[in-house]
């Protein structure tokens, strides 16, 4: 069987709960405080911001990791609780203890999330109050409202779902995202929660999320930012019923698929409903000596202000990409550089093809998608990356002093 | 004898005469070309960019300097002479031969310089044939023309001199300058060119050069863009009369400091009048544990489109700067980490001082220029860098299709 698209969001999986509600950090009514809940226990895996000064709820997180356990997950938007010190660790810290109460499971198992405003003390009275509201809204058909509560600057709730068989059981992957990069005013962040039913490893799961996370939400780039908060959890329970996936079987690498695909998915639609953002662009970088090159030229590319503005102008500036290439900080054989755009070639060897084909690649750019692509001539490297435009709209969003 | 601000430009040293023309590189009847003549051949010392896609200007320029004598510099506008292949080198050689030959100097002491469009064929015969006109034109007073044939997307000319006395002599240092970054469509490029009537070895001026740059157009940051044509030239002859400096000597001492003092003029004009910039912000970063590592936190603070897009909005969003710094890639002590605007207190050890101060801050973020500086609290490294702030005219000038 191959994998299938399901409904559900981050309940799709057997035995998850989840529910949003307002509580209180943002104006009246919007959404901003979600809940997560399996039925039973099961290994919890984290992919964390490489930012050095990590937000509370990160710290708390990979603490707990250590152990690998979990039961529930709690997510509050609105406010970042980052940049907060020991009091926004203590906040962090009872935000778990009283959802664990509440749920009566040990407070070990219970993991946070925040973003929203950096800098300010998190409103933990309004949080906890309203925490047996929602516990008691725990339900199936809650995860829209969860993936809705998670939102800061996003225009609408990021869910997948994949499910596929494995052995003879049926194994499904859901989840929620918000956010796109650090693209807003003190709005901190990319936040992913993961669910499945599958039966595995606390080990095998981390090494299946790292893999996932990075060739889904490790390939985007907005702005080149990366926040205090950048958080992916994935809570699996044994509902599935299948035999223990060993890390490297055929089964296992099954589940590595469907897990890959679910990221990918909520991955782009972070990237399509990035602030201020009119296209979506691959940027595929090949020929370098090693992946690391690949990935650094593309990363360059996909953070250049003069690239990011020609692709909102849809204007095929093929200089631009080859003086970020040329940037980038590897060694370079500068007519070994080819271009192309959607398989229209604007540069080969190192030299321009001509207006003709800066016309075709023109009207590729009116496109919302397209992908780019830079041929290096030196080794077997490779890697990608997804991108957005720099627009009016991105400085229009950042630049207004929140009042 | 202090320093002493003077008129002149790049003549306002003894024996350098310069001219600015139209010479049909641009639509007439913008100056496109200008000339830089020494009476006198002297040592000439250069720093070229870090792109490893080089201009054929600059690689032609480059295979000079291992001589490292000088006599005229000869610079179009309009075109970059980049991404050209062996016909670019050609030509820049043929521009470089041409001028040697109607000045009736030695090849190999006429440097080239190329600023505009990337990709195109150099227009060789427009400019080889205004040549005879240019040269005819050369003249004490031509400084200013030379500096307005240099632009590109520049709103006015700049041009510095400075001089003191060494020893019995006074030493006069002159130099113009154009581009800010390279910030707008297909124009490449930051080009300065010194000339000063101070007697020195070739070495010691290398030596000068690389350290005044350092400090000055290395500090610059208007979007983190590197140009394949970035050049400082900078020219000596003899005409002061001193004693030949000696490296490390009080006087090259004093020499050092008047050539710091005409690269930071006129990176401070560059950068002043980078297109679509309404600041020009000093980022100070201080307390790491070298000078290394201050340099990459102001880095990245200065090329974070958050944080630049805060400066434009007049935003003291502090939380967009402690987020740079935490990704800067440098360990932290997160509760060691103070901010100030021009001395107000935003962050003290790793805590929000509070809205009164931040207050103060937006008062302070309406004027065109101000500081800010990062105290790390773990080390004795410090260095700083300007940037500018990231508005919609840069998105408007960046995004614009080149018809």
């Amino acid at each position: 069987m191959v994998s299938k698209k399901i409904k559900g969001g981050v309940t799709a999986a057997k035995g998850f709960l989840a529910a949003g509600i307002h509580a209180g950090v943002k104006p009246a009514p919007t959404l901003d405080l979600a809940l997560v809940f399996s039925q039973a226990e099961g290994p919890i895996a984290g992919v964390f911001t490489k930012n050095q000064l990590a937000a509370a709820p990160v710290i708390v997180d990979r603490g707990k990791l250590q152990k690998g356990r979990g039961r529930a997950i709690i997510i509050n938007s609105g406010n970042a609780n980052a940049c907060t010190g020991k009091q926004g660790l203590r906040d962090a810290k009872a935000m778990a203890t009283s959802v664990a109460q509440q749920l009566k499971v040990s407070p070990a198992t219970v993991y946070v999330g925040s973003t929203g405003i950096i800098g300010r003390p998190l409103p933990i009275r309004a949080i906890t109050q309203a925490l047996p509201h929602l516990v008691r809204r725990l339900r199936r058909s809650g995860h829209t409202e969860a993936a809705q509560a998670i939102m800061t600057t996003d225009t609408k709730p990021k869910e997948a779902a994949f499910q596929t068989r494995i052995g003879k059981q049926i194994v499904t992957i859901g989840g929620m995202a918000k956010g796109s990069g650090m693209i807003h005013p003190d709005m901190a962040t990319m936040l992913a929660f993961l669910t499945t039913d599958v039966a595995i490893d606390s080990e095998s799961l981390q090494q299946a999320l790292m893999k996932a996370v990075d060739q889904s939400f490790n390939c985007l780039s907005v702005d080149g930012e990366t926040s205090p908060n950048d958080t992916v959890l994935c809570l699996a329970n044994t509902s599935a019923g299948n035999p223990i996936l060993k890390l490297g079987s055929a089964r296992f690498n099954t589940f590595q698929n469907l897990l890959n695909q679910v990221c990918l998915s909520l991955a782009l639609q972070v990237i399509r409903d990035g602030e201020g953002c009119t296209k979506c662009v691959k940027i595929q970088v090949e020929g370098t000596k090693t992946t690391k090159e690949a990935k650094q030229v593309a990363q360059t590319i996909a953070t250049s202000p003069l690239v990011k503005t020609a692709l909102f102008g849809e204007d095929p500036n093929w200089g631009r990409i080859l003086a970020a290439i040329g940037r980038s900080g590897i060694r370079l054989l500068p007519n070994a550089i080819s271009l192309r755009l959607n398989g229209v070639p604007l540069v080969k060897y190192g030299l321009r093809i001509g207006p003709h084909a800066e016309k075709r690649a023109q009207r590729i750019m009116k496109r919302k998608q397209y992908s780019i692509r830079a041929t290096l001539g030196r080794g077997p490297g490779f890697s990608h990356i997804w991108t957005t435009d720099l627009s009016f709209q991105y400085i229009e969003i950042n630049s207004s002093y929140p009042s």
